[in-house]
């Protein structure tokens, strides 16, 4: 951020009154522009005892696998989005039955937000950011070829909760050691 | 929004080549200023068998109580957003349990997450954006002057959960009729 969206005028870095971090301020309007951490929201939607994932069509993770999810919109709540992502990365007509996995990854500033839903039909395809969309078994996933930890935490999350006949809501952290984001960021 | 934050010409509000809804545009550097939900993060603390509420200095809803919650920033876990916030609040320092109620606010664009903490001692205090601090067993809940429905929904599951002996997460979406609203923001 250079500019200040609301008028125009560069903005400077700087702790505000009253404040005690540093934002970016306006010091010709006196707006503070405010940085938040955003929200992905998503899907593992079943079909009998197969789940659905979709191969990434883009960067970051391109040709690695995933369970369809993207960026919450203003105005929509976090199941709706979850299941509009998975229809326009999937082309996949879910019904969500609970919010189960919880992520929060502070060295991105995004939260991850997965719900478990069924697909009542196996009617999927590839959307414009996906290769490929398949079902897969628990011992068919590509577990060595999953696009982010988040996505592999949820699958096993889920079919140990699956096995045991019970599913209970999970939430996580993820921690990254600075040494090691230095490390990736190299 | 009216000028580019990364340019300092004036944006257009329309829908990016590839996308489906409207956003802000700089058609001088083609930048798209996406804008997505916040996240507010905060305890329910328990101190025995009371919970920590604050009385809000500030609008929306001065004077009413709350539980100690606020935004999450970039950089932190939603739990450590919890736990500064109470600090913040209710200068009372708690250890977080887990995850506990998660509400998505579409006509806001807000989620809440709100964590189960203990307070060790019952130590605390006004902070900046509170008049007062208190703890408060269920029958003393001021139940009619609760900031926020979600305050309440969290506090209602609380100790529904608590009387029952097993905490569950639960998730919730908050819709509001589009005419309730029209009729709020008269």
């Amino acid at each position: 951020m250079k500019f200040c969206s609301h008028c125009g005028e560069l903005v400077v870095r700087k702790v505000p009154n009253g404040d005690n971090r540093e934002r970016f301020v306006c010091e010709s309007c006196d707006t503070v522009h405010y940085q938040n951490p955003r929200v992905i929201t998503g899907c593992i939607a079943a079909f009998e005892d197969q789940v659905l994932l979709a191969r990434r069509a883009i960067n970051p993770r391109a040709g690695y696998w995933t369970l369809p999810a993207g960026f919450l919109e203003n105005g929509e709540t976090a199941s709706a989005g979850a299941a509009r992502e998975t229809l326009e990365e999937a082309k996949a007509a879910v019904e969500i039955i609970d919010l189960y996995a919880v992520f929060s990854l502070p060295h991105i500033s995004q939260m991850y937000c997965f719900y478990r839903a069924t697909l009542p039909e196996p009617k999927f395809a590839a959307g414009e950011e996906s290769t490929e969309v398949a079902l897969f078994r628990e011992s068919d996933v590509p577990w060595e070829e999953l696009a982010f930890p988040v996505i592999r935490d949820t699958l096993q999350f889920y079919f140990e909760d699956r096995s045991r006949g019970r599913f209970e809501m999970r939430a996580r952290d993820i921690v990254i050691d600075p040494a090691e984001l230095r490390k990736r960021r190299l």
